[in-house]
């Protein structure tokens, strides 16, 4: 199945576009086992998500049984849900080519984030995964963003050019862009670029994204297509034992707000 | 010690500015198990080499076992030779702050590759560790470089505003630049931006760079600082039983002659 089809229909069954952030930092979690924390955080959010989303430096940061541990999370996960590897790649295509496989076949996400820095032939391998969804960076959500990403190239921001970009190289229907909800009008002139693409939106809560306008510029004309991400706001909601219940709790309050405000765009 | 040091002193006692890339490929590689080939291209090049530098893209497409065969191949380099782990990171500051740790802290690396399009607070957490190298990808060796890094931003295309940037940023003079050698004119200019800086310098052999200019252009005013790196090349010299004998032969010959066209540089 494409990674487009598995995120709506995880989407329409459990009403959501919340994605959650497997994003297991030791100096914020309560104690107990990493592995542990991720299967009782999937256990009680698999019926509220679109979408799980590992990031790949907390597991290296583990060391080497970091990366067993994300394999094992990976398969916890229920086969009908969707799982984005936050990988943020990007290498001369030799080495893409290993990364891709890396992602998709070793660890068998179903779509991976990457950077756009070396331009197409760094992107090709990933994208002829063409049942995998591939990430592109456009306009990221931290303070240094702009550094870059904002300095004009041929009239318009470079995040704008990688927009474009993507646009022309989507020949298989599987790209999406990554854009901050940290920047909502950078946010809005991503998706009136490009009407039909999934946005994949990190920054609500810790880094103080506004919830409203990331759904309401996130949105396509349907409404959908916007995979709101969420991590410590869900996973740290508690640092005691009842963390997976305050986990639930907060996911579910977050999953009904992105659908309130989906249905006060339309 | 800082890297810098480290790294020149590596230079001057094997008089060379080689780097060997162990990026071990299943598909190129003899039929022999991975970390004993990286073992005995270590020992056959250990005294010809100015640093090693293994991409993780090779290691992770080999599945979790990949970054065992990594940490021990690290600690089989002899002690006084940097070790420059290519992993083009990039992601939000709590998040690269993840990675910094993973690379220098757990997998031990001397140095690490870094990608610029995320700014300033993505880098920070690496450039943060002062005795740690930071080489930023600037202008990369590949095709597809041209995509984004080429295009002119505020009157200089963007690799010039990275080159610019980095400078700006290397208050513990422990940053370092990609520049790939596929691309002369390009290195020319950011060399004589940056004058001081070591350039990690890709793109010989299988790529097609051309070394004379790689060379020429890419050394400090010293003849110093341009660490040519070269990995299929000399990894795959032989796909016999030869390999290793092969891999140090190559080696020498490309050793001996970076430093021919040092000396002509000066």
């Amino acid at each position: 199945m494409k990674f487009i089809d598995k995120l709506l229909n995880a989407s329409r069954k459990n009403k959501s576009w919340l994605c959650v952030g497997l994003d297991p930092d030791p100096e914020l979690m309560p104690e107990v086992d990493v592995l542990q924390f991720n299967k009782a955080i999937i256990e009680v959010t698999h019926d509220l998500v679109c979408a799980y989303k590992p990031n790949l430096a907390f597991y290296e940061a583990l060391g080497t049984e970091g990366l067993a541990i994300l394999e094992k999370t990976v398969k916890y996960i229920p086969g009908d849900i969707p799982v984005i590897g936050d990988a943020k790649r990007g290498d001369i295509g030799n080495t893409a080519k290993a990364y891709a496989r890396a992602l998709f076949s070793i660890l068998g996400f179903d779509a991976a984030t990457v950077n756009p820095y070396l331009g197409f032939d760094s992107l090709e391998p990933f994208i002829n995964y063409q049942d995998k969804g591939v990430f592109i960076l456009c306009r990221t959500s931290n303070k240094g963003a702009a550094d870059f990403q904002d300095l004009r190239a041929a009239g318009a921001p470079l995040y704008e050019a990688v927009a474009r970009k993507a646009k022309e190289w989507n020949i298989y229907g599987n790209i999406g862009l990554v854009v901050g909800a940290t920047y909502p009008e950078e946010l809005k002139k991503v998706r009136s670029m490009c009407p039909e693409m999934p946005l994949l939106i990190p920054g609500i809560g810790a880094q103080g994204g506004d919830l409203a306008s990331a759904v309401s510029y996130g949105v396509d004309a349907r409404g959908d297509k916007a995979i709101i991400n969420v991590s410590r706001q869900i996973l740290y909601a508690s640092k005691e034992k009842d963390f997976a219940q305050a986990a639930r709790t907060m996911a579910e309050k977050i999953r009904n707000q992105i659908n309130d405000y989906r249905h006060k765009a339309r």
